[in-house]
């Protein structure tokens, strides 16, 4: 029977194809004694090479969708199921304890995880927990003759029904067969849904109910505009579904021709649509998606991808390469924001009761100087090849600002002294993320040359509520008057000095936020390259008059939900 | 030789006494293998003995000095040394082993603090873990015939010096003879702080140094006017800091002519100066020290103190107490500030990646009403026997407080219909901790009755700086211009909708912040109780149009420092 579920509309698009279930079976055993240890050891070999058999199919088709790199994982667990002293260890527990191949290959593999998972210092030990669990997972699979979901494997349309996606969930799919997502868990912001907007894919996630209603091989129409999935839809609704997803690509298609087209509203202003990236990696996007320019490059994953400390030659190589690719066009380069809740291997940070409130971003760069003039060296050096803007995360006060510029300009001045050639004329911003940065825009404006609006963090620090916390997620309310004011406030005080401000958080690619943000005359959008057309799109159709009339109105509003409303009653009624 | 080591000055008052040192000493010991059992065994029964008679006569001690309830741990520690199984595992340990009885006690104890500490949902179960932890140190300190410090049993006027102290440290010192705390760690909100404000005893804090620096038995001067501790003065020192000390206690009596007094600037413009509480033990100080209200009475010790969730009828006691105590000035109680760093043995809360952005305080009470709906009943039915207003905590958007005034309503409702009496004029306010609450509160203050400005969280969440993270500590900036400002907004939207605004925050009897507040035109200055007169004082000396125009120049300044400096200039010149 046809049943409609309902979530967070995550990725635009319609996707209707049977659903691929990604989810674990259940792997629990007994434990049993056994007498016959040969027949056991026998078991566990065969295991063992089922394992392998998969593993080595599963790799071949990850090289050839998803290319040599992402499959690099799947070589470790071969390799490590491979290594004669586990199976060796393995093989002796079973003959020591007299017991079944199942619980002697969890004894074994528990007591690596504990050793690995011990060194809570080392990212790269924790890591190879995680693959010994995989591998485990995986030959209990076979000894338990039940069948592991393989992502990697799948070879026909399918929409994926999951709990929750994590990075190396994604990283086995095939966008050529993965034709949406629909999860249990999970917002708007969380790694599924960026995840399906990066790769173009319709997605409803947050839906509680995905795994249990949805059964294996079912038809499932991902409506990814609205929010919605329809399981067993009957012909009449795959039809109309249909007809919704072919309006939707006939729109793509449409903002598609503005690839080339200035920002510019109805009434003729000019503004800024760019994207944000996390790697050289991401450049063909930002030019298939015609970005007007880099509004954020988040410089922390080249940290974060690497098992030491990222050389200045490296990060020079990196910066170098963007800044090329964009021929000119305004490169916004973040300085890292590490800490919060990102990591790195080879550089311990202390355990913070709150992380969020912690140690990151700009109060790392400017404790850890060295780091930070390496990176600075690598970025001015870069200059050279492009139109460079620098920006300091998670600046609070004006001395920090004030510390990290006088660093800048040391970086300047030794690389005068040595002769390098670099463009003298970089701009120096901030990210306003931290309230009272928002609060001193006045103060900051005088000595900045732009500010970037970190929307996300800006809405969980001023609302007290972080973000990624389910049972506070009702408070990450973007259009929440509260964030509106301290968005207005920033733009009006930077345009009193006649400086430029960007939004680069979620909101710089919200059709709600949109309009409100070219009423408060914010000058960049700065979005997942995905977006930027369809932003495009709806600032051509928006006179900036009646945007200010509604954002003055907006303003004056009680609550999230009566802008919101507000919003959408203008926009519709067009 | 004498030396001068520098800290926060956390409590005022000058304290002259030799160093007591509150040091774990080493008990590091050696795994050896013993031969004779017997005699093994008779050295643990020993230790066991020795720790059973320090622990009598520290027991005596803590009721004599602190009363029965605080010394009830050490009742507890002596039963647990008295249970035969525990002395039986380690006798058995050391037969079994053939090990020293040092190494049996640890192998038996760990055994059992692993245990209760697995229990990570079970509050109760974690202090029995610290029960165990602390007797074994004791009973590890007489195997190794060291000495363990006792501060319980301390007889003679001494200066505690100390890494940090905690609540169990505390508990056992008897004001009688200590006479000042010098610390490593902490900052002027710490526990050693607070409590040093508390017992008024000069303390200073942070110095990272007095437990190296300070030899035993060495004369400490604690200069905790200035932040300095002087270790082994010439007579001329301490003459001229007893001077200083003295001329302090003059002060101090001075104030405490103004315990009766009106709380009056110098140009006739009437303030309130209240106290913080949380219980009604707290009551003879407040009216020892001329409060004129409570300006926040902190509900969550009642369910933090208790193993189960406080019955309606055990807060409504509470209450009534405190309401009757204070004779019809206004009370006014915050309902419960669960979540964050305090967490209920009975109530198990989702572990948080970020507890201070979490799911705390109002978000609990409007999550679970029933918890809510009692608390509220026991205050509206004790709202009969005095002046009593409500406010509810975390507040960040208008629908969180239209919510809880609700359930206050429905409350009221049936207590009338149940023929309960209660003041029907009861006042609802909401606590300014939030930036978004700050922002809004022009909106706020159409529909609230009072605010109370938390300024410890507002400065947290307004800087992005966890105030316990001493990574971080730089960024808790009371007199950044951003904390003023949004103080100066939420002051002025509620005086033009004529509500009342109080700060109970540390800002409300810092003596810095006391003059920026006046001239911002706060109504009460709510503090610990021992700094109510001094803030009394003070504002006596100012004069609210000087104030007005120092507050208008430190709002446009550029940092924290430049208005501290500013104040310290324009307060000194007096």
């Amino acid at each position: 029977m046809t049943k409609k579920i309902s979530g967070i509309a995550a990725s635009n698009g319609v996707a209707i194809a049977k659903a691929y279930k990604l989810v674990d079976p259940d792997l629990s055993f007994a434990k049993t004694s056994i007498t016959d240890v040969d027949a056991e050891k026998g078991r566990l070999t065969a295991a063992f090479d089922a394992s392998k058999a998969d593993l080595t199919k599963i790799k071949a088709k990850a090289v050839e969708n998803l290319g040599a790199e992402e499959a690099e994982v799947f070589e470790a667990h071969l390799t490590i199921l491979s290594d004669p002293e586990l199976v060796g260890a393995i093989q002796q527990q079973i003959e020591k304890d007299q017991v079944n191949a199942e619980t002697a290959l969890s004894d074994v593999t528990d007591g690596y995880i504990a050793m690995f998972e011990a060194m809570t210092d080392n990212a790269y030990m924790q890591e190879r927990a995680a693959d010994i669990r995989d591998i485990t997972k995986r030959v209990l699979s076979h000894l338990l003759n039940v069948t592991l979901p393989n992502p990697a494997l799948i070879d026909e349309e399918v929409v994926i029904i999951a709990k929750d996606l994590t990075p190396s969930d994604t990283a086995q799919l095939d966008r050529k067969f993965v034709k949406g997502f629909v999860t249990d868990l999970g917002g708007r912001t969380s790694h599924s849904s960026i995840m399906a907007r990066t790769l173009e894919i319709p997605a409803v996630v947050g839906t509680e109910v995905a795994t249990t209603d949805i059964a294996e091989d079912e038809l499932v129409i991902v409506d990814g505009l609205n929010g919605h999935a329809i399981i067993a839809p009957d012909d009449a609704t795959v039809a109309e579904y249909k007809q919704i997803g072919d309006d939707y690509l006939a729109q793509k298609a449409e903002w598609a021709r503005l690839k080339d087209e200035p920002t510019t509203s109805a009434d003729g202003v000019k503004f800024m649509t760019g994207a944000n990236i996390g790697t050289p990696k991401d450049l063909p996007a930002v030019l298939e998606n015609g970005a007007e320019g880099i509004g954020l490059y988040r410089t922390e994953f080249l940290y974060m991808d690497s098992s030491e400390m990222p050389s200045e030659e490296d990060q020079f190589e990196a910066y170098k390469t963007v800044l090329e690719g964009m021929k000119g066009k305004p490169v916004t380069v973040r300085t890292m924001d590490i800490g919060g809740d990102k990591k790195l291997p080879y550089m311990p940070l202390p355990e913070e009761e709150n992380p969020f409130l912690g140690y990151r971003a700009i109060r790392i760069s400017l404790d850890k100087t060295d780091m930070f003039k390496t990176q600075l060296r690598a970025l001015v050096r870069a200059s050279a090849f492009g139109t460079l803007w620098i920006m300091f995360p998670m600046v609070a006060t004006l001395p920090e600002f004030r510390a990290a510029k006088e660093v800048f300009e040391t970086v300047k001045a030794e690389l005068k002294s040595e002769g390098v050639a670099f463009d003298d004329n970089i701009k120096l911003g901030i990210m306003i993320e931290i309230p009272s940065a928002a609060i001193l825009a006045d103060k900051f404006a005088k000595e900045v040359d732009f500010f970037s609006i970190g929307t996300n963090d800006l809405i969980q620090y001023t609302m007290a509520a972080d973000r990624g916390n389910e049972k506070v997620a009702y408070l990450y309310q973007p259009y929440s008057p509260s964030i509106l004011r301290l968005i207005k406030r920033t733009i009006d005080c930077a345009h009193k000095e006649g400086k430029f401000v960007a939004v680069c958080g979620e909101m710089g690619g919200d059709p709600i936020a949109v309009p409100l943000l070219v009423g408060l005359g914010l000058d960049e959008f700065s979005m997942s390259a995905t977006s930027i057309l369809q932003a495009r799109s709806l600032i051509k159709n928006l006179s900036t008059t009646d945007m200010q009339a509604l954002a003055e109105k907006a303003l004056d509003l009680d609550t999230n939900d009566e802008v919101a409303e507000l919003v959408k009653a203008a926009t519709t009624n067009k």
